[in-house]
C-alpha cells in the first residue's frame, strides 16, 4: 500500500463505525437462494449435471485419518478452508479436534468467522487500507482472528489500524520458502519478529511458512527429503527467535503432501492441510508413506456427476462439464470405471472423451462420475456441493467462500 | 437421457405445474447481497482486489462495432451471453440491435428471459427429463426461448414434454462441424429437420453451427479459408433443407473470430459473437482484416485489478490474483504498462511475477491492471464486474448467471 498514516486509519474509522464494514452473513440469504432441497432423498446419479458431490462417508474418515496419525505427536491440525469454502465443513474438521482454520483470503476468513468458525488464521497478508480496516474490524468482533504480516511497512499500518480499532491484534510472520510470499528467513525474518512484538497493539503469536512447491513431489522419501531440506532456512530462524525469546505458540505451516513429515520438525505445532479432505488426481498420484505409487492416505470423496450429450462419433463422446466445470488443471479429469477415457476439459462447456475401449456403450443422457484434477479452484466455480452417503444424497451444502478471492 | 415416455412427462409435469420449476429471479437478492454500491464514484485504482472492471467506453464501442460492419450484409447479431453473463450488457446489446442472444446452458437463458431478455436461443441441447421439463415451461413463459436439438430421441422427448406442457415450441437443429455437438451434416441432419418439422408440437425454425477450432486461427486469410471450407457441409445441408421445403429463418453460427467471413455464407442469417464485447488475449493475437498481428476490430474492454503483496526479491513479484482470479488459460495474463512481466497464474491465490525490466519500481500495495487471457471462464469466477469509464467506477454489473453451467 501506499503508506497509509494513523490518522488516515482514525478517520477511516471514524466514518465507519467497526462492524458496519463486515458484509453481514450471507448464510440465511444464500440457503435460500442456492439450495436445491428437492435434490435429498435422490440417487446422486439423478441430479441435474454438472454437479459437484461430496461422499460424506469418504470426507469423515479423510478428517479422523489426519487426526489418528498425527495423534501423539505433538503436532495440531489447521485446516485451510481455500481447498473445501464451506463453514459447514469446517466445523466438521474443528468437532473432529482442529485446533482452528487457515483462511488465504480475508473474504474467507470473514465467512467462516460470520457463520460460526471461531478460530481462523489468515495465511497471507492484508496490505491495502480497506483491508486492514475491515481485518480490524473482524478481529475486534471475534477474538479468534489472526493476521498474518511479513513486511515492515505492513506492520506499522496494522499497528496503527489496531490502536485505531482499540484492540491488540494477534500476528503471525509468514516467512519465505519459494520467493512467493513472506520475509526472507534468517536476520529479516527475527527483525519483522521483534518489530512485531515490540507494537502495543500487536501480539506476536509465532511464525508460518508454506512450502508449496514439495507438496506434489512424487514418491515420500523423496518429497521428505525435499520437504525437510527446504525448510531448514525456516527453522534456522525459528531457533533464533526462540534463543530471543519471542512467543511461538504457533508454528504453522506443511499441506497435505507433507502432514506426515512436518512432525519431525522441532517446534513445529499445526499442519495446513487442506486437499486431504477431498483428494484429486493430483494428489492420488504422489505417493504415501505406506504406498509409494498411490496416495492412499486419504480417499477421494469428491466428484463430479456429468451427462453425456452426444455420441455420434465411434471413439468419441461429448459431456456437459468442460472447463467451467473442471478448470483447466492437469491431469486430465478421471471417468470412474473407465480407466482408458482420456478427457479433455479444453472446452469452456463442453467435455470431449476419446477412447479405444470403453467398459459399457453409452447413450446420450446417460451419466458419468467423474475424479477432478484439482479440487480447490474446482470448488471455487460450485454454489453448493450434494452430500452423498452411498449413491444417495442426504444434504446440500452452500459453498459461502465461493468466489471470495478479495 | 434413458427415454422418458409421454406419460413419464406428463406425469412430472402433473406434479409440478409449469412455472413452478423454475428459479426465481435472482436479481433482486444478488443486488441486494453483493452489489458495492460504495465502490461507484471510485477510481478503480481504489478497488479492492482482484476486481473485475469493464470499460464501458470501449464495451460501448464494440458493441457497436460489429452492427456498423455488418451493416447492410444481411446478417444480423446474436450475441452469446456465456461471455458476459450478465442481464445487463445482453440488454446494452439488445438495444444496439441485436436480434436476441445465445446461451450456452439453460441456466444462463434462465437467467437471461428472468431479468428482462426477450429473445433467447439455446445453442447446446437439454437431454435429461429434468432438463427437458424445465426448458418447456421456460418457453410456456416466454415465447422468445428457442432449443436446440441434435438426435432423434431428445426430439421424441422434446415432443412429448411439449406436448404435455400444451405449447408448440421453436427447435433448431444443430450441425456437427468438429464432432463436438451437433448430428452430422448432409442426409442425417436432413432427416432431423424433417423429424422436428413433423412433430405437432414443435416447429422447426432452423440450424446452427459453431466452428469452435477455426475461430482463434492466425492470420485472417488463413481463418477465412479454413472458415469457408470447414463450414461446406453445413452450407450442403442447409441447401437441402432449403430444397425439401423446410422453414430456414434461422441459419446461425460463427463467432467473434470470424463475424466478418460468415457474411459470405449464402443463407447465413447471424452470427454468436461473444468475446467481441470484451476481448482477451487469445483473440488479441489472431489478426483481422485490417490488420493482421493484431485483431483490432475491437478494442480490449475486461481487465483484472490487482495488487503486489510482496516484492522482497529482484526481478520477482507477487500479486494477490491467481488461478482463482484469472483461470490457467494461456497465453499468461499482460500487465498493462510492463510488458517485459511474465506473469504466472499456475498458484491458486498468488499471481507471481518475473522480469527482467520493469518501466518502474513497485512497492507492495501497488495496484496493477492486467489483461484476461481468455474472458469467459474468467467472468465466470467473479459475482460482480466494475463498469467505469475513465478511472472512474460508474456502475456494479451483478454477474447473474455466473456458476450457471447447469
Amino acid at each position: 500500500m501506499p503508506h497509509v498514516s494513523r490518522r488516515g486509519f482514525l478517520q477511516t474509522s471514524a466514518l465507519a463505525a467497526v462492524g458496519t464494514l463486515l458484509t453481514p452473513s450471507l448464510q440465511a440469504k444464500n440457503l435460500e437462494m442456492v439450495l436445491d432441497k428437492n435434490s435429498i432423498g435422490k440417487s446422486k446419479w439423478e441430479l441435474d449435471t454438472p454437479a459437484l458431490v461430496v461422499d460424506l462417508d469418504k470426507m469423515e474418515q479423510n478428517i479422523k485419518t489426519v487426526h489418528t496419525r498425527l495423534q501423539g505427536t505433538g503436532v495440531g491440525v489447521r485446516p485451510h478452508v481455500k481447498t473445501h469454502k464451506c463453514p459447514a465443513i469446517a466445523k466438521m474438521q474443528i468437532d473432529a479436534g482442529a485446533i482452528g482454520v487457515c483462511a488465504a483470503k480475508l473474504g474467507e476468513a470473514e465467512v467462516m468467522l460470520e457463520n460460526g468458525i471461531k478460530n481462523v488464521m489468515m495465511t497471507t497478508v492484508n496490505v491495502t487500507a480497506p483491508k486492514i480496516v475491515k481485518a480490524m474490524a473482524l478481529r475486534k468482533k471475534y477474538k479468534g482472528f489472526i493476521q498474518a504480516a511479513d513486511n515492515p511497512q505492513n506492520i506499522q499500518d496494522l499497528q496503527d489500524a489496531a490502536k485505531a480499532a482499540g484492540i491488540k491484534a494477534e500476528v503471525v510472520l509468514d516467512i519465505n520458502v519459494i520467493k512467493r510470499s513472506g520475509v526472507p528467513p534468517g536476520q529479516p525474518a527475527l527483525a519483522l519478529a521483534q518489530m512485531i512484538d515490540k507494537m502495543p497493539n500487536l501480539k506476536f503469536c509465532g511464525i508460518l511458512a508454506y512450502d508449496g512447491a514439495v507438496q506434489h513431489v512424487a514418491g515420500f522419501q523423496k518429497r521428505k527429503t525435499q520437504a525437510l531440506k527446504t525448510f531448514e532456512p525456516v527453522v534456522e530462524s525459528y531457533e533464533m527467535m526462540k534463543a530471543a525469546g519471542l512467543n511461538l505458540e504457533i508454528f504453522s505451516g506443511g499441506g497435505t503432501g507433507t502432514y506426515d513429515i512436518m512432525i519431525e520438525v522441532s517446534g513445529f505445532t499445526d499442519v495446513q492441510v487442506g486437499s486431504y479432505v477431498f483428494m484429486d488426481r493430483q494428489y492420488n498420484e504422489i505417493g504415501g508413506a505406506k504406498n509409494d505409487k498411490v496416495f492412499d492416505d486419504f480417499a477421494t470423496s469428491l466428484t463430479v456427476m456429468s451427462t453425456i450429450v452426444n455420441n455420434y462419433y465411434p471413439g468419441r463422446l461429448t459431456t456437459d462439464s468442460g472447463a467451467k466445470a473442471f478448470t483447466l488443471n492437469k491431469p486430465n479429469p478421471l471417468v470412474i470405471g473407465e480407466p482408458d477415457f482420456n478427457y479433455n476439459a479444453g472446452s469452456d462447456e463442453y467435455g470431449t472423451i476419446t477412447f479405444e475401449k470403453s467398459n459399457k456403450s453409452y447413450k446420450v443422457g446417460d451419466k458419468l462420475e467423474i475424479i477432478a484434477p484439482h479440487c480447490d479452484p474446482i470448488v471455487n466455480l460450485y454454489d453448493v456441493m450434494y452430500g452423498t452417503r452411498g449413491d444417495k444424497v442426504v444434504s446440500v451444502i452452500p459453498v459461502l467462500a465461493r468466489g471470495k478471492s478479495q
